[in-house]
């Protein structure tokens, strides 16, 4: 499925430096999601890495720093599967829904919205994010745009715009992930808001207690 | 302004018990807005209140259910407070917008965001921020109708659902929190996805460098 989205290249890790940069942003991103920032020790991350607590800080400076670089990676991660999921469509309705679905709910997501609550009081850390956005919204314009080709359709007629997907779906993760709303109620309120603006038809709202499902 | 939107009531705080509580709460959102949880200490928000630190774990137990619960309640001010700013609107495209630009850069805004972050990894504190959305949600729907029925409108024809409206808000708030990008050019594109939906017109983007404007 990758080979269909040649759009979102992850850089080749040649280098021994990138290669223990790029297992250790691996081994950071699986403790922080399972467990978040407070909970989780340079320590823990550098041991299953299988590299000393000082290479963390080698590469990254801090916890802090490794944490907002492993989200946003994980972020265009997830971005990267979820047009792979989406890249072959019956229509346009049937890819922004397999958009939807693929991220609303995925960890990557929540992890990315508490990056960004992190880099609100780092500023050293914002110009990282801020090319996770660019990424994040040119990638996908991309990938929509290529779809339309595939699908003969004009580029520009129903231009769903890659910044409001992500705003939309950041504030649901945000939401959703402090509430225990379903990914289900959630994704379908993403929906409805895509297609409809605010003022689209409700839909059903479901609570799931437990946090099972995300 | 405030006698003009009854619906967002602010408990009395009678009772000496609710008066320190209220203190601790007071002092506790100026503090985590300046500076973030990090960086503020229990000892600190105590004697800002004339409190002992030990008032601090009587009332709320930890910093982070402190932390969200100021949160949540500047949350609700913010929002009393911008549909306040809205209540002689010109018509319902210029309540929106007031609303709008009341809400988006505002600190109580972006402290929510992350008291949401906070609250993904704190399944004890989600029922307060369960019960914020639903009072947020329940208020500002009443607010809108209101809104309607002082302008002879029909309740139903365009609504807007304060669920979709907040849920954008919290989008922009956590994106431009951690980007810098300005409160302008994020409440041109709010508006623009209340209004047009995710395929409504770009706007033009501008980015500040500095945290000042927000």
């Amino acid at each position: 499925m990758l080979k269909a989205v040649p759009q979102f290249k992850v850089q080749p890790a040649e280098k021994p430096g990138q290669r223990m940069r790029s297992r250790l942003l691996d081994a950071a991103a699986a403790q922080f999601k399972a467990l978040g920032l407070t909970d989780v020790s340079v320590a823990d991350i550098a041991a299953d890495a299988g590299a000393f607590p000082s290479q963390v800080t080698y590469y990254f400076g801090t916890k802090e720093a490794l944490f907002v670089e492993a989200a946003c990676r994980e972020m265009l991660y997830l971005a990267r599967d979820a047009e792979a999921a989406s890249s072959h469509p019956k229509n346009e309705h049937d890819y922004i829904e397999t958009m939807v679905r693929s991220v609303i709910g995925a960890p990557g997501l929540n992890l990315f919205v508490e990056a960004l609550a992190l880099a609100h009081r780092r500023l050293d850390l914002q110009p990282l994010v801020q090319r996770t956005f660019e990424r994040l919204d040119a990638e996908s314009d991309r990938a929509l745009r290529d779809h339309r080709a595939r699908q003969r359709q004009s580029p520009g007629n129903t231009a769903v715009h890659a910044h409001r997907f992500w705003v939309i779906a950041l504030g649901m993760g945000a939401r959703g992930g402090a509430t225990g709303e379903s990914s289900e109620f959630l994704a379908s309120e993403m929906l409805a808001l895509i297609w409809g603006g605010a003022e689209g038809p409700r839909v059903g709202r479901q609570q799931t207690p437990s946090k099972g499902e995300r």
